[in-house]
């Protein structure tokens, strides 16, 4: 039997089917997915076993995608962990009392990672619903969940966490210490309950300076990364703007690196050195451009992906709500005939 | 009499002091911003030329700094033109009938670039009283007033933008075309009223890639550039996470080349050949930090500024709104002192 080819890819190895899946392909785009989430709120949808597994089948089942990613929020570990976390819509993730101190830093590492039995029963649902499919386990990484922990929402320059790095960089070791122990905890959870990858989503980290991502943030993602890794299953590092941070994002110990739309694949690849497994970066801007536009531009990503030792296909950022999904199930079965 | 520093640098040489302006120094930071401000609605501010002339003045009185920037708004050449947009607060910039398809460009290119005496009248006010200080002139660039006609308000990635310019590239061009020409006529307005130098703000810029830069934005900020340089002042280009971007936004015609917090002005000043005059980049975030930690940053930004052939210092985005003004006018003596 072989292995998935989401697994010989992310190993490094070039199976003969191009795998491909969407970041946010689980959620707002599908119907199915709006019709399961009225009524029910973010955080409660995340925390239903039975719903969450279902939300993570929905676009497996539609599109015939290569992976299933487990369907959660950035904020659910924060929550399990009793953080006071809701996710307010048109908003985002709200943090009722935001750390800006050392004190509040105190406060916060008090918190101990807390019951995940929920995550761990929705990934089992789906690792048996599955087949052969792998689910790949979901975190953010500590700098993106400590921007929302400091910034108490979302922001577009995280300018509160920026400074607390530099006005006390014991706090915010502290702080990311702890951040890095609860994203590692709640995907080692998914990892044991059947997942088989695990991507960490740093969403802002393409806020910071190479200088300031090495210093304040890698070493951090680096302690998530290896207590993920040390169960065996490979990790793919993702963030939005990050062109300048992608040999700093492998170098904290990922497997894959997710690039997204504004780098070409082959510098992406030329950056790296050539030797680093890609993920990505159809533009999501031209999910909505007509099919021919799109389908060049699919083939082109493809070309370039070429470079590098080995290639999953995605987006370069999440699924906007407002794609048509019958793209996406047409774009899975273009690059699976490439 | 020799020329102001900020003109001395502009223009390539390295003036006895050191010069030193804030984006956004006119504005939100000061107490007596607000005070003038009670009331008043952001364009109704911009179009009253004691007021903006007042405001203009204000951090040039207060921080004494080398340059004056031009009070004004992004969007208030689409109101000069006829364009209903109005600023919320707490939202930003709200267009009431998005631009998203070729009859919407057909409405919006018929509109003229109204009637900007106001703004004249404000720039002869600022002029009058700023003795030997130079004003810098205000403008969005073409891609910026577009993303902003077509998204209809702020948004993260500029979604329906940059489809647009793919899905649509005649109706791109025509837009762009357009909002080149209205950001070009308002900053000309303010050259010929008095402004000795311009700054063409492309804030979403950095939603770009290269390619998509090169192709659908750079050309139109060529246009704007020229028709602004024809009257003979220097012109900065800047725009926020332009990291990969430098050259193509100097290539479209600027003078000086504005870098933002995230690219050490050495790894810019080797990015542009060495030959560009630079602006920037005080992390923004390090305002709020303890004094000894702001000060060892803005000796390394100035020491990193040494190799380019020429430096203004500034900060690497606007100054935000909870900047204690104090600081700023330190900064400005810590500069002129270096």
């Amino acid at each position: 039997m072989t292995a998935p080819a989401l697994l010989e890819a992310y190993s490094g190895r070039r199976p003969e089917r191009l795998p491909v899946w969407f970041m946010r392909q689980a959620g707002r785009s599908l119907p199915e997915y709006r019709a399961l989430r009225e009524g029910v709120g973010m955080i409660e949808s995340c925390l239903r076993p039975d719903l969450a597994a279902e939300i993570t089948l929905q676009p497996v089942r539609r599109h015939g995608v290569d992976a299933a990613i487990f369907f959660s929020d950035i904020m659910v570990p924060l929550h399990l962990a009793g953080v006071d976390v809701t996710i307010q819509p048109g908003v985002g993730p709200v943090v009722a009392e935001p750390v800006r101190s050392a004190a509040d830093v105190d406060r916060l590492v008090d918190h101990q990672p807390g019951d995940a039995s929920a995550v761990a029963e929705a990934v089992r649902i789906v690792v048996a619903e599955l087949d052969e499919t792998p689910l790949i386990g979901f975190a953010g990484a500590p700098f993106t969940l400590a921007a929302y922990l400091v910034e108490g929402r979302p922001s577009r320059d995280h300018l509160a966490a920026r400074t607390l790095m530099h006005a006390d960089p014991e706090s915010w070791r502290r702080l990311m210490r702890w951040a890095a122990d609860i994203s590692a905890d709640f995907v080692r959870t998914q990892v044991r309950a059947g997942a088989r990858a695990a991507q960490l989503f740093d969403s802002w980290a393409g806020a910071l300076s190479l200088d300031d991502y090495a210093s304040h943030a890698a070493p951090f993602s680096a302690r998530t990364l290896a207590q993920v890794r040390s169960l065996g299953v490979p990790v793919v590092h993702f963030g939005t703007g990050t062109g300048e941070l992608l040999g700093a994002m492998r170098d904290a110990g990922a497997d894959v690196v997710g690039v997204d739309y504004r780098i070409p694949l082959d510098e992406a690849n030329r950056r790296l050195g050539g030797t680093t497994v890609l993920q990505g970066n159809i533009d999501p801007a031209l999910l909505d451009a007509p099919w021919d536009v799109l389908e060049a531009h699919v083939r082109d990503v493809v070309e370039r992906g070429r470079s590098a030792p080995a290639h999953v296909v995605n987006l370069g950022h999440g699924v906007p709500p407002g794609t048509d999904p019958d793209v996406l199930t047409r774009l899975v079965a273009l690059v699976h005939s490439l």
